[in-house]
């Protein structure tokens, strides 16, 4: 039996992603994904093959990983950080319908909420919501609903897409909101180009982040109304106590 | 200066971790942690010192390790999934206030709600919300707001700890507080010991996970409005068009 493994890679490359990963795309005859995460993995495992498929052409990406697979080879479909959180997983599992003969095993990656905390410091230790903010996919009514009641119910919140050229308000938008039901001091932060060359963080309030230009490479973090700043790192209580005064 | 990393080893044991974690691991003279995540890493970094305690002295671990880093030793606390979730991440920075010349950096890892979306399917493709049921460090009536307003804004919920031997009914007054929002068709689904031995998915609709007996080490997941199941996998869709019938 054929098979496909769609691989979440991790958010930068190689020493990102999982031992079993590395393992799955070394076996694998062909590479299958969007050109910029091809060309992440694509050093550090020569001699495979190589197929790419621009953004928006995710069906057809599927559909080519499939064709592949039925002619025999093992595949591997590779996608940033995890394929199962806003990647390519659902989709491959849907146009698998129509190739029963060919198997397909997700190998799970750090995707970028996990990724980008690591380099902040610890803003996801407790309760959170993820919310892509790309209205692209998704109505925008559904999208601020998510975030009203994300912000209702002091989730902290980590944001995915913030940014792009035809939605550069977006953020603002969001800030807005959550501003509705949280204070304009909470602890926030942004991480760019997560375990890649330019990575960076930066911490804002909830106030400084409405004004904050971000880019779509960009994770944005709020905290919940327990988070706060230690030694320039951002980092959310579990709720340990230390003595009666202090929770950790 | 010494080094503390905070580690991930991810949701199993050696081949979820990442490159980066285990090079970590190899770099390091001492590892700390709970006892059954260091047994799961004992044999495969032989030579190294370890160090464990047992659940609930989660401030004496973190102690211990910066004591053994004061000495000059390179250190790795080792958490199971992610350290930055639910984990050691924000106790350790805390701790860590009083160690200025020691440098804490974390390593990411894979969470047990992305390992156990994969063995599932592809849950969490869209937007969610992570909620842990353990009332041990957090109100319980917190923990009840944020289901409630998870469920009114249709996030995919993932849950930790959705039992307990003290906790047994809390998985059904969970669901019972999401059956106010969401229908009892709810896809919903569990994975249990992720990524080790005895791995085990199961589907459920709301209504029945309702009655279904989990243990500590489930991780929980209930479905969006458009969920649904694929050959025996669990599904959320992004919202591609295929077709003007099917939304992928």
């Amino acid at each position: 039996m054929s098979k496909i493994y769609v691989v979440g890679i991790g958010p930068g490359a190689y020493e990102q992603m999982t031992i079993k990963a590395a393992r799955a795309l070394e076996e694998c005859q062909t590479i299958v994904g969007y050109t910029v995460y091809v060309d992440l993995v694509k050093e550090h495992f020569p001699g495979k093959e190589f197929l790419t498929t621009p953004m928006r052409r995710e069906v057809e990406r599927c559909r080519m990983a499939f064709a592949e697979a039925a002619k025999g080879k093992t595949v591997a479909m590779v996608c940033s950080g995890d394929a199962g959180v806003y990647g390519m997983s659902g989709l491959m599992l849907t146009v698998g319908k129509d190739y029963p003969q060919i198997s397909v095993e997700m190998i799970p990656g750090v995707t970028a909420a996990i990724g980008g905390a690591a380099v902040l410091g610890a803003p996801l230790i407790h309760d959170f919501a993820l919310i892509s903010l790309s209205d692209l996919l998704t109505p925008w009514e559904k999208i601020e609903k998510r975030l009203a009641c994300a912000a209702q119910a002091d989730f902290v919140i980590c944001l995915y897409n913030p940014s792009s050229k035809k939605r550069k308000d977006y953020l603002q938008r969001a800030c807005d909101i959550l501003l509705q039901y949280q204070p304009g001091e909470l602890v926030c932060g942004t991480v760019g180009q997560i375990g890649r060359e330019g990575e960076a963080m930066q911490l804002y309030t909830l106030s400084e982040l409405r004004e904050a230009s971000v880019d779509m490479f960009t994770t944005v973090f709020i905290g919940n109304s327990q988070t706060k700043i230690i030694d320039g790192r951002m980092v959310t209580p579990r709720g340990y106590r230390l003595s009666e005064e202090e929770t950790l």
